[in-house]
């Protein structure tokens, strides 16, 4: 059955039903013109992402159940790298009529997964038809006791990254040369965030008939052991929650456009440099496997490509922190130091909307 | 100079120039990770609404200046149909990378001018490329000590709007039907919020000249004083504020998808019906006028047009209000009465998204 046949109201009927929540905090939620929310006295955190159909994903490589999980993480990533928790989710949907009530489903499914698993509410929106491309928005609202800004980086801070950079960018490049038949192979599987569930044991389950997808282009093969961690960070990433590090961070942001320019970013609000290592940037072995299958450099997956969704950090030297320390805020050059001590300015090389070349 | 020219970034710190304010309540605005606010210790209420190309809006008949102001409009009528104060505003914008920077610089005109009107300040949003059509969403928070919500009607409540009704739909249906030049006569016309702005005046003097446009099919034409106050209802709505008498309110609801459909929901939601007077429907003479010309009937417009924006209330009787009262919250029937007394069932005519008929 396609939207137009079964019409804006009764969707809205139907989200609401699923989506109702009962919490001491939200006073009245999906249904009224607006959300009425009681303040926990804590500052509020707001933010808001879109994802835009032939921009941020392609139809044609992730599920709907992908998208909608997704577009709740980025906006999760927003709250996390300012030490916040993550509350109230709004949504924007712009959809196609001809699309098929299964794939809306499919897409609520992986917004009601994603926000069990980071605790969230989702208490209105605005669902609306589109002539083609669909787009989605969220809003997400949080709290936090004690932010942490992009400008608080002081010279001598340690720099930490809290997982293996480049996969996302990996994953997505894997995608793109894959030949329709694994396409399909990749469209099956469900990624499902938490592992304990029947799903992921289904997907353990096909791992161990040793799986591989085709490429396009070179005729080569990726076993599945390798790229189903690079996939599942570009399709379906889980953002990193702060709050062991919080307390020790000068200066935090999100990954989503690249190391280099977040880094960027963080050392231009904090009006300071950077000196990290090549060595320490967190690679996985599946991610630099694929690359050099791929024909690709691992570093610059790992410093230019997008959508890592790992938080970047910085605290003063002498902490035990849970993360990957990439190298020193410095007073005002950026570079980026090979194993030999070869030392080259960074630039902020990363994804930037309206360029004609990508 | 196109988007695509000047790229996401330099764009990204125009707007954060532009936006930035100092407000106390605001920690963090613009340019981090997330917004920061410190709460009011009122409740927060939290809405969102999209607009999206060819669905909401259609770039020959609106200009970008209108579209922006729109979209806070929308957006700043939700929080009042609740009896709350709109704060914060967030904004997504998708727009395809060839759109010229002029069109950019006049939305965020019309955003500004809105934000001013209101009172709203802009703290944070998301910026992106499109491949066709354009998506906009915003999401507006506000607090409230006393919210009002759909459900509190009780029989024997008087039923109030805060305006005349139809006047948004007739304009759209003027739009619908200007001849090319008409419509380019239309588009340079800035419709301005504020009636003691030098633009106010340039308008002014122009209403003087006795302007015609002319429609399409019927060969008719619509003096411009006629013309002039519906379409400006439609392309750039002015929200209503509801302080005045939301101490008295037990219902409210912004009316955006049409009055039979929007009673409708709030009678729903209170659990009761409603009687109301054909005759006691506020329009104004100039939709009477032009929907003769247009051929089409004042009293359906009134009742089933959308994006009215006018708040529909209710109230125990008795109280000195400044708005028109339509008719009595009954036990359970909806009906609307004519000048003779009789009485029909109204039903929930009004635009949903996704139908194949509209």
């Amino acid at each position: 059955m396609k939207l137009s046949e079964i019409g804006e109201l009764t969707l809205l009927k139907q989200i609401r039903k699923r989506f109702t929540v009962r919490a001491k905090n939200i006073i009245t939620g999906i249904g009224d013109d607006t959300a009425v929310i009681k303040p926990s006295g804590k500052n509020l955190l707001m933010t808001t992402d879109m994802m835009v159909e032939g921009i941020h994903f392609d139809l044609n490589f992730t599920t709907p159940y992908q998208l909608g999980f997704k577009l709740v993480s980025v906006n999760v990533s927003d709250i996390y790298a300012m030490a916040g928790r993550p509350q109230y989710l709004l949504l924007d949907i712009a959809m196609n009529k001809n699309t098929e009530q299964s794939f809306v489903n499919n897409f609520f499914d992986g917004i009601y997964d994603a926000i069990k698993l980071y605790g969230v509410s989702l208490i209105g929106g605005d669902l609306s038809s589109s002539r083609k491309d669909m787009a989605i928005a969220a809003t997400l609202i949080g709290d936090v006791r004690k932010h942490v800004k992009r400008s608080g980086a002081k010279p001598g801070d340690r720099i930490y990254v809290t997982g293996n950079l480049g996969d996302s960018a990996c994953g997505l490049e894997i995608l793109k040369r894959l030949t329709p038949k694994s396409i399909q192979k990749v469209k099956s599987e469900k990624f499902p965030p938490r592992t304990d569930s029947p799903e992921a044991k289904k997907v353990k389950s096909k791992k161990n008939k040793n799986l591989f997808i085709t490429l396009n282009s070179q005729l080569s093969t990726l076993n599945w052991s390798i790229a189903e961690p690079l996939l599942k960070r570009h399709l379906m990433p889980v953002a990193r929650n702060s709050k062991n590090f919080a307390g020790y961070a000068t200066a935090m942001i999100d990954l989503s456009d690249g190391l280099f320019i977040d880094l960027t970013r963080l050392c231009d609000e904090s009006r300071v440099g950077a000196a990290i290592f090549a060595e320490e940037i967190p690679v996985s072995p599946q991610m630099k496997k694929a690359s050099s299958v791929l024909g690709m450099d691992s570093l610059r997956l790992a410093t230019s490509g997008g959508e890592d969704y790992e938080l970047l950090f910085t605290a003063p030297p002498g902490k035990k922190i849970n993360a990957v320390c990439i190298g020193e805020i410095v007073k005002s050059s950026r570079k980026i130091i090979d194993k030999k001590g070869r030392a080259k300015r960074f630039s902020p090389l990363g994804y930037q909307h309206f360029e004609t070349q990508r």
